[in-house]
């Protein structure tokens, strides 16, 4: 019997990432609701997520979190940040002692600002925890377009042994010690991807979109390097490749959101057409907390945060940023 | 009488920054054609380079190169890198002791590996030089929407005085000291291009090219330290930004040639079908020669120089990139 891996949340990404495992190991996928179980077991779909996508054959789903988790020598996180502690919680009766648990979630705890892989080793205490992230649009990783991202844990051996279990031939995984700047890499990356979407649904094309995130790109690493982040892990794959991804994608609700708000439409109109919040509506605020906290400066994040509450409109935060004044690159 | 500014030549980005310059300070542009000087003087247009955009009336074209230069207090230099050399012996003729000379062209000299602002400091001994790189899609920035680069100077108080002359509200200067890095990001980026542009004309998506980018980013990064530039110059405007907007816009002559070899066309008969060859096309072999050099792994790099001189198929060159082994990200 090989290495048992459970992924924790049936949505696009944990769907994906628990389907690229399936051809390593016997993977499990845990599913809050019983049809989508069924679903998964039966047809090997995931349609609500994943539409038109076929999931490997050998990928059992179950909604018995506990007997999943019980049974599993690693644990996966994909659960959205908010509810990120609770399914946690359950996680942390039924795990092994020095089971690693790999997050695979993008957000800040709204009320104690703290990161996923803080909570996880707040709950899981004693177990190595790693974060994968970087360019992680799901459809076209799952339907096995060339990938690469990045497995980051403080224990270089965990991490070693999780690149292995987690990459596929298309889908490639670079070791980085640094879990923190991979996190908030992960976090920052939704509110640009909103400023962007406004530069884009104002009209402006791929310059005006590069200089933004570009810009957005050092707020992001100023915040790490404060937070104690590698600020070169910015430039790779949990930075650079995540957000120019989500930039890009029209898949990305951040990016869908600040295309509507560029176009003049209200936030509160938005948020309440869309199903799913998108994760930077949120995060902005928490973003903006978190650098005010540690005296960074996060204009971009800043103007985000405003749109997002409702005080600022999308043009006058167009505004605000081009009128600063200039400086040198890196202060 | 206050400063008189010179641009040396007047393609779509000679062009753009003398348009800016012009509402800063007298501006002159240099073009070697006399029916492009007579165009931009009587109509106040480039048709050829800048379709359907209108020049400001103040600024003022010649051929007479001596005369431009000798009254010029800075000079710019927008010729492409394999012309650089010829012309830039025609401006130190006549030019100021210590009159600033600011390179605005994005390549690398064929025969000896040299830089611009090295081509111009042998040529130009005394001078201060500097670099202005960032994403510079032409027609964008000329059409006024918002931009950002960096300009380049070991002289922080030359580096200030011109950031102040090429600064517009649309078009935010950053200083930044690191003039080599400057450079290499934009010359690498353009190989970068054909990579990202052959992925896209295989039909990957936005997830691959930005995996592929990253990547791409990394080793432009190892380049530039090796030849001793800051890490961090890579992750800003002239380094990410540059090439996210290239690879991001069909603008781009080079994403113009990967997606062309990604769909299945011959090198030799793109380049026979486009005026202009794209910069990449030649200087991904001259990146090649100088990463051996210096002992610097550039294996995207290294793909595009086999596939622009015909040895490898654009397909081959993917396979070959998906199927390194795994490792750490920054090594």
């Amino acid at each position: 019997v090989g290495t048992q891996v459970c992924v924790v949340g049936a949505g696009s990404w944990g769907t994906t990432v628990a389907s690229l495992v399936a051809h390593n190991a016997d993977t499990t996928l845990w599913a809050r609701r019983d049809d989508l179980v069924d679903e998964i077991n039966s047809r090997h779909t995931n349609s609500a997520y994943l539409p038109s996508a076929t999931l490997p054959d050998t990928l059992r789903a179950s909604s018995d979190l506990d007997a999943l988790i019980a049974a599993a020598d690693v644990v996966a996180m994909a659960v959205p940040s908010q509810g990120f502690r609770d399914v946690a919680a359950r996680v942390a009766n039924s795990i092994g002692a020095t089971t690693p648990v790999v997050s695979l979630s993008k957000g800040l705890e709204r009320s104690t600002l703290m990161r996923m892989s803080q909570v996880l080793e707040e709950l899981m205490p004693g177990r190595p925890v790693a974060v994968l992230s970087g360019p992680n649009l799901a459809r076209e990783i799952l339907a096995g377009q060339p990938a690469a991202s990045v497995i980051a844990c403080a224990d270089d051996a965990v991490a070693t042994t999780l690149q292995q279990l987690f990459s596929r031939p298309t889908f490639r995984l670079y070791t980085n010690p640094d879990v923190v700047g991979c996190e908030i890499g992960g976090v920052v990356k939704n509110v640009i991807a909103i400023a962007s979407g406004i530069a884009q649904g104002f009209g402006f094309g791929d310059n005006t979109k590069a200089t933004l995130v570009t810009r957005g790109l050092a707020e992001m690493t100023r915040l790490g390097v404060a937070m104690g982040a590698n600020p070169l892990t910015f430039a790779g794959l949990a930075g650079m490749g995540d957000i120019m991804a989500t930039c890009a994608s029209m898949q990305s609700r951040n990016t869908q959101v600040g295309v509507r708000l560029g176009k003049g439409e209200s936030i509160a109109d938005i948020v309440a057409s869309m199903n799913m919040v998108a994760e930077g509506v949120k995060s902005s605020a928490v973003v903006v907390d978190l650098a005010r906290k540690l005296g960074v400066e996060m204009p971009i994040a800043e103007q985000v945060a405003r749109v997002c509450d409702g005080t600022q409109s999308a043009a006058d935060a167009l505004r605000a940023l081009m009128s600063r004044s200039s400086r040198s690159e890196f202060d």
